[in-house]
């Protein structure tokens, strides 16, 4: 069965790979067994980070660009639109509908929202194997949307090669304002709503918080997560680092969506000729790799440790007889 | 020494309580001596979660919660301040230094910082080390502060007996700004800056946000990390279920906020009452636990599997013979 998915996924058949992304986001072994054999397949679209606070009009910017894709590029366009803001309900239904009125019927886009279910790195995770499914069924671009500021969309923008980071004029006027903006991790930034007033101190504020920034001392480096962290290309030092540029934009009537995949575009080729997409994508499959190392290990736990045990110690961490340190130790005698 | 570390901060001592911070953020083993030496002195302190979007005046709330905590109820009050913005350089600086000038030179009050270091489930971990450390030193109040909405923020927030949720009038009018409110992890909702326009709509958007929301059908519960749910405790179907009021402060003034202090003593009460401060103990101890068991197993992982063979399975992922899934398989024999 698997097999015959992956034939129609790889020949671009809708309703194949509209099935295959919800055994992947169900975590299905079909659908694991179907990111194996699509896996040697994946490795040629370019993967777009767009994420900023509410309210930044990240939908529509994302909706103009697909749109630009589509006119003037003729690529084929995936949209992953993540909404992890309601772990209870899942969103986006609003959202979405604006968008598919100018997207909908065209073969060659396709949209995905996903509600943000279970962990973070479960998060990550499927967001990286939804995107790799795209890629395999041969969409140039996959363009990975997030909500909001916060580590969450940090290690999902860090699964693009390139990330765009959305602010707009107006969205609170105190330090916070920008201070949760993730600048850091932002390829290229977007001033959205460009027509709005304040629009040139936003952009100031950007421009000064770039200068703090010190970009020749940026890292690429997923803290924590991967396991081991790869050195630096040596082949990057020879060329120049990339500054993020600021990009206006007013995605209610197109402007600025042009230069902003000109930017887009530059930035990739900067990756290329630089060895930063080599370093980046290590670094993304590092990740990927130690979140399923870690889930498995978890699975082996919970499948070795009996359930009695367990309560056990979990109780005496409750009457506080035992620390939470000590009970780690405990239960992992057992395995 | 470590011996010394606790029985410093049982009695009480600054400097000595400053210091094991330090140690416990940096993940020390002194550090977690302590801590497993003071966790039979932890569960008196009630944990109170302020997060919400950037904008919202969030410090300013927190700075007014406990200067009322100290001039009207004597309470010994912690500030903890996650701010998970910046990855790289760690913020804060600016809004502590606003919180300090109303609070500085009281010695029952200790404000903490942390930047948003490591992966995730380290920043919730650390966070849940940092309150216990406050908690077995006495402190009657731990105020937990982070910012934006996210997988993050949850995270977090649920380490908390009673989480406010702060929004403000104006944070952007599209759909997305409310979405994006973690509404449902709200045990209060605070409307801030209650003095400017449009604050009636934004009390008006959250009440019907609400209605939607089922408060009959919510569910204490924390996706994916928890390895096992409680079971819900039967005494708490006897008892009214919790709606989250709306409380409108004006954090600059202090308007509102006596009114808050006593929605957040009612809550600790029907938490008590209703018998979901257990539940809550539970579900907060078994995270705590997950945690520190998966973070055993990688690091038991790291040490089993060869530098060498981690690296030629690594590369195989990267030239996309070996998929992801496939190599985890392949590592995981070596344990």
């Amino acid at each position: 069965m698997p097999m015959n998915l992956v034939q129609s996924i790889l020949a671009g058949e809708r309703l194949a790979l509209s099935r295959l992304l919800t055994q992947v986001e169900n975590d299905t072994s079909a659908g694991r067994e179907a990111l194996i054999e699509l896996f040697p397949h994946t490795g040629k679209a370019h993967l777009i980070g767009v994420t900023g606070a509410p309210g930044t009009g990240k939908s529509s910017l994302v909706n103009q660009l697909a749109l630009h894709y589509r006119k003037t590029e003729d690529k084929k366009v995936a949209i992953v639109a993540v909404d992890p803001s309601s772990p209870f309900t899942g969103g986006a239904v609003l959202g979405d509908r604006v968008r598919m009125r100018d997207l909908s019927g065209d073969p060659k886009v396709f949209i995905r929202s996903m509600a943000s279910r279970g962990s973070l790195g479960g998060l990550a995770q499927t967001t990286a194997s939804l995107a790799q499914v795209f890629d395999a069924a041969g969409f140039d671009i996959v363009i990975i949307e997030t909500v909001g500021a916060g580590q969450s969309e940090v290690d999902v923008a860090r699964l693009a090669q390139t990330t765009l980071v959305v602010e707009a004029p107006g969205l609170g006027d105190d330090i916070q304002a920008i201070k949760a903006g993730i600048l850091e991790i932002a390829d290229i930034l977007v001033v959205n709503k460009g027509d709005r007033p304040g629009v040139e101190n936003t952009e100031k504020a950007l421009k000064s918080m770039l200068d703090l920034a010190h970009p020749t001392q940026r890292i690429f480096q997923h803290h924590g997560t991967a396991m081991r962290t790869a050195a630096p290309v040596s082949a990057a030092s020879a060329t120049p680092i990339w500054i993020p540029p600021i990009q206006r934009t007013i995605s209610t009537d197109g402007t600025g969506i042009e230069k902003l995949a000109e930017l887009i575009a530059k930035h990739a080729a900067h990756l290329r000729s630089s060895g930063d997409w080599a370093v980046r994508e290590r670094a993304r499959l590092e990740v990927e790799l130690a979140t399923l190392i870690r889930t498995a290990l978890m699975k082996r736990f919970q499948e070795t440790v009996s359930q009695s045990l367990y309560e056990s110690t979990l109780q005496k961490i409750i009457q506080r007889t035992t620390s939470p340190w000590e009970a780690a130790q405990i239960l992992l005698k057992e395995m």
